[in-house]
């Protein structure tokens, strides 16, 4: 199967995962590799950068995972400008998940902020993946100012809701040819993910539905299998949807 | 992972599928195969059952998958009666799925046919399948008459709409401990197969949400994962449902 | 607007109110009237007809409300089929509503029971308004013995979950022209009961979603009006549903 | 019922009409009249305010309805405060109904544009309704700047397809308590509107759903109903949801 392709650079999985939340740094690790993830995404803010010391990047081997640092904990573009420089100091990347956060009761983002910083940073040579609403005006602009990806919430972060606006994602899914559209937020459970690959988004991430499972290993590879699922499916053309199958006229206002 | 166990007899794949609708028989086994099921349905009443002329059955390998034949095409109780004595006559199997349609339009079962059916199947030593409604009410009388599982369909026959019953199907997998719960018929796509799962069915049933697919030989590969997806969610326990991470109150009317 | 006709009999209002559940005579007879209804349910085995003795009867102007015998509380044919003829021995009716439950804890109706007793009853001279499940087949069986409406559950008795089988609602619409349908059963807010209406349904019977809100007076008054807007929706015949307004393909997989 | 307040200025109805979309100026008057609205908006660049020559300002009675200025076919936020300053240069109105559209195809908003024209407006002594997408962070923002209200969409402009978004509108119904907030935009038939008051919105603003109704006219009627039903209903207090009647866990996970 094609691979998913982010700015040049090819990812057998479509599954990317994040790194919070979870018990400790050996669980994080073994549900990464549960999930079959090529990607990890690490808060910048919340993780010791410093590799002298111990740290939550020691459960990672960057040889085998591709770390991209994220600006989770930014309440500003500023804050999260300045957070994706720090991950391209320590040398962790050039590349940067932007998570600017609007509400901190919702952690809804702030797509204006989310906007800035993206301009700022993919002029610094960042490789930019915005995480934001379902704003398709946004979205827009955000690949006109060079993100090499555009990653709407399904609902709210760690809210375990799955897709709540199915509308919207049908619309940037039409609408965007650029870049990958990526789902970030709200997956709760592998049908979730399965129906967004469906829906055809090029990828999904998650954290919260896979560290907050009772056993988040056995959930990691549901969620591997989840993605998967959903992309064959997608790829192989589903049955049409009929009120009954010798049904003639088209089928209205029904939905799973 | 623990087997799905249906009178005695476990079975690794919790996805069983149909053959009927393929292209042609070719076809039907490198589906078969790609979906990774173990046990196939077999219409008797369709299918040419004498192994001597050319037939479905020459390409599926009875060393390798269990052939479950099903009453499909039948009207009455009694139809299915004989479909099933018919099976066993040639040797098919002594098991059956009892499928007796009470509509010929929508593919609606005739649940009290389906229980005279299996109430004299049961006695003559069969081992009975019977797909049935959501009806809760038959699903406790299927059961008592020794019916070996419990298949309710999720939608009808053939429309693909998914799941179209959720609050039956929750009860039904509240009130069912004595035998399976197989969801049969309905499915159109791979979340709708995760769907089910994560609902604690303990298999799923389909036949035209693969052999309707555009490229069915991928979406029997998607099925495989999905239905394994939904049975390690609902195993790995998800996480909870919240209007947003830090909501405390109950969600009350959210749902994907 | 066209009244409801059942047996030849026409009402203005297409709500239908049972009487149950309430605080007491005074709440359900300002209920009734709040909800302007014209024909209410009053469970025959819970109600004392000895219209000597104090009863819930004193509250229900049987000049101006149409009272129509409901079976609550009967788990078989015979004790419904008793139940009828007692509600007309005492005067009451020979109009009936047949409700025989087959499980306890869900209250889901026992639709084999339920034909049965249709059939004795109809046969008896009785008007007959059946409470079944939606099971299109045994809808059909009920007309065939010559019930004067089907009533099928929108959701369990009591759960207020709303309209949980869509699909099945559609078909039984598309199906029944011989007699009224009236969804019954299931109703938790107004706007359940304005889709069931808009759904094309030709009535809508409620009981739980009234005298279980907090102002039952309230909301029997809302009822009113979401019955009524729902006709009228239907009757005005809807926008189409579209992705966005200039959308050209047809809308696949989006409903409310 | 208590009446809905904007800016000191108190309204008994809670439905709000748009202008659009009619026949002519006669099917507009009737329409309006049905609904029993008593504020409809205006689309200043569309409507001739020259009430010297014939106009769709003379079907609506100045002194019966209140008339709201909208900048529909606006894509700046300069079009929308030049627009807004025309409707009170004529005369109209020092309301204005803030729509700046974004996207040409979906008619979404452009929610930045619409923040800078309402900060402006307000400042020029404006009473500013801005009609926004579901993004909490700019609604909470338009209620910083000053906004009379706030109405967010619950589908694209003119796609009927009723709440998509749910969880958003849940959220932003906790999160507003300084100014009414007003679901304008996707409303498709009675149940939606009906749907949106329940969910606690204080007004819903519609034009398509009526207008391109079959009947408009009892479509509108149907509406006024259906506003009406929603808000009862949801002062009334509906009943708890539950699987079944005599359920006691909570329900998870299922909706209408």
């Amino acid at each position: 199967m094609e691979p998913l392709v982010i700015a040049g650079k090819a990812f057998q999985s479509r599954l990317i995962v994040g790194t919070g939340k979870y018990k400790d740094g050996a669980e994080t690790q073994a549900a990464i590799e549960a999930s079959g993830s090529e990607m990890v995404t690490v808060a910048v803010r919340r993780v010791n950068l410093d590799r002298s010391k111990e740290s939550l990047l020691d459960f990672i081997d960057p040889q085998r995972y591709f770390l991209l640092p994220n600006t989770a904990g930014c309440y500003t573009a500023d804050e999260a400008i300045r957070a994706a420089r720090l991950g391209r100091e320590v040398g962790l990347s050039d590349w940067v998940k932007i998570e600017v956060i609007g509400d901190q009761a919702t952690l809804y983002p702030d797509v204006q902020a989310t906007l800035e910083a993206t301009r700022t940073l993919v002029k610094e040579g960042f490789t930019v993946l915005p995480y934001t609403s379902d704003d398709i005006v946004f979205a827009r602009r955000l690949i006109d100012v060079g993100a090499a990806a555009v990653m709407p919430l399904a609902a709210p972060i760690g809210s375990g809701l799955g897709i709540q606006n199915r509308a919207t994602l049908k619309i940037l899914r039409e609408m965007i040819t650029e870049v990958p559209l990526i789902v970030d937020a709200g997956v709760g459970t592998a049908s979730d993910a399965a129906l967004a690959m469906e829906m055809g988004a090029d990828g999904v991430l998650m954290n919260t539905a896979i560290a907050a499972a009772a056993n988040p290993i056995l959930m990691a590879e549901a969620m591997q299998h989840a993605v998967l699922a959903g992309r064959q499916a997608y790829l192989a053309g589903r049955m049409p949807r009929k009120l009954y199958a010798t049904a003639s006229s088209p089928l209205e206002g029904i939905s799973r």
